[in-house]
């Protein structure tokens, strides 16, 4: 089967220019089918200030009240996604940047049975894995918002961690498709400070045996918990590394790979 | 040829909520393939203001400075855009939201040589006809939000009268186009007063008698102009007239039809 990439890419890379455009530039250079799903950076939390939006947080999480997601809507759907996009272009990539409205790309549902009401924050139902197929074997890029839709007309702010993840999934029947989650770090760190620590690889073997030790720094559990079930789902691996390094990430000569075989 | 019907929709619609659903509902119910191109009405200038961006104004055109280039690209591209595309979804209709970025689909230059600098206004060079062909032949309407780009990765303010016509005028050689300008008027109107005046339809020779009697309200005149200009270039024909009445325009029951022959 083709290849397909599938490449998340935080807040820390959207909110440095400099680091956004070298970005964006080896992205364009990387051969072959691409996914890059994003999200908004501190420009939201900024824009939301400038317009005396209160940002209401609940246990650590941010609720999303109807300004703020006029607000992400701008910010996410606008602003950054257009930019990349026009970025990618001129970097010679083609490139469609959508939000899951768009084509009726991902589906989701207002959270609900949560103790706390998070407000207009969407749970993913399905990709429109026809639409992402149609687009790719077009040859164009597609760049993803992390905002989707309820199909009642409601748009609904959604983690791009989790869209990445299901967008990797629902190809994963058409393409040999590898997930990459960038962050700051330089991949999973046997010691979160020192980031020459890396761990090359982790497969459900060493999984459990970096567990035993404590090797594993508590707050990367759930991403690795999250990667496997991505793999069980059918993705081939799972990249976790720094933006930055994203050509070497590709090879494996970078980050950590995580796989679901030994 | 199969029917495409590409309609412009202005601001008066945009910031009228429930205007624009009861036209999206109608547009929805509209058969076959469809490009909707929207402005931003006033909030774009309510957010400008929100922000004290001071809008410059030359010879009452707007300039497009670095920071109102960014609110025209949230709202229009960001805000507008997915929610039109959201409601669209709802009413049982698939479509996807683009602006010029997106797909290479609307190349442009900056605007140069003018007395006035506009800033980051562009001027349209190219319609990617492959990309809104590739789309509508997967019965995917198409709504585009008027920001281009001049693939050296700056994104462009634009016109979206003129970004309607020269989609109207790309597609012409793949489909039968019928263009629709809807604004706040009836039509064109013999007394731009009256609602009741429409001139039901115009061609060239009625066109020249019609200017020919001072019939015509003198700011319609650039419009026809681009309506004939749109005629010569292969669309069918030319509709003016209010959004509401949709369903009327296109059966030619209501505003103003413009043809290149008598």
């Amino acid at each position: 089967m083709e290849q397909l990439i599938v490449i998340k890419i935080g807040g820390n890379i959207i909110d440095d220019e400099a680091k956004l455009s070298s970005f964006l530039k080896t992205f364009a250079s990387v051969e072959g089918k691409k996914v890059l799903v994003h999200g908004g950076g501190k420009l939201a939390t900024r824009l939301s200030a400038q317009l005396d939006i209160p940002q209401q947080m609940v246990e650590g999480r941010r609720i999303t009240d109807a300004e703020t997601l006029k607000v992400v809507t701008m910010v996410y759907a606008g602003f950054v996604n257009k930019n990349i996009v026009a970025q990618l272009q001129a970097a010679g990539t083609n490139a469609i940047g959508i939000c899951g409205a768009d084509g009726n790309a991902i589906l989701a549902h207002k959270r609900r049975g949560a103790a706390i009401d998070y407000g207009f924050v969407g749970d993913v139902d399905a990709i429109n894995t026809d639409l992402f197929q149609t687009l790719l074997n077009q040859d164009i890029n597609i760049v993803v918002a992390p905002i989707t839709h309820d199909a009642q007309g409601q748009l609904l702010n959604t983690n791009a961690d989790t869209i990445a993840q299901e967008i990797a999934k629902g190809l994963s029947q058409a393409f040999d498709v590898s997930l990459v989650y960038s962050f700051e770090k330089s991949g999973v760190l046997r010691n979160a400070e020192d980031d020459s620590t890396v761990i090359n690889e982790i497969n459900p073997v060493s999984y459990q045996q970096l567990k035993a030790e404590g090797a594993i720094f508590a707050g990367m559990i759930p991403k690795l918990d999250n990667a496997f079930a991505a793999l069980n789902s059918g993705v081939q691996k799972v990249i976790i590394g720094k933006a930055e390094e994203l050509g070497q990430l590709i090879k494996g000569q970078a980050g950590t790979t995580i796989r679901a075989e030994a």
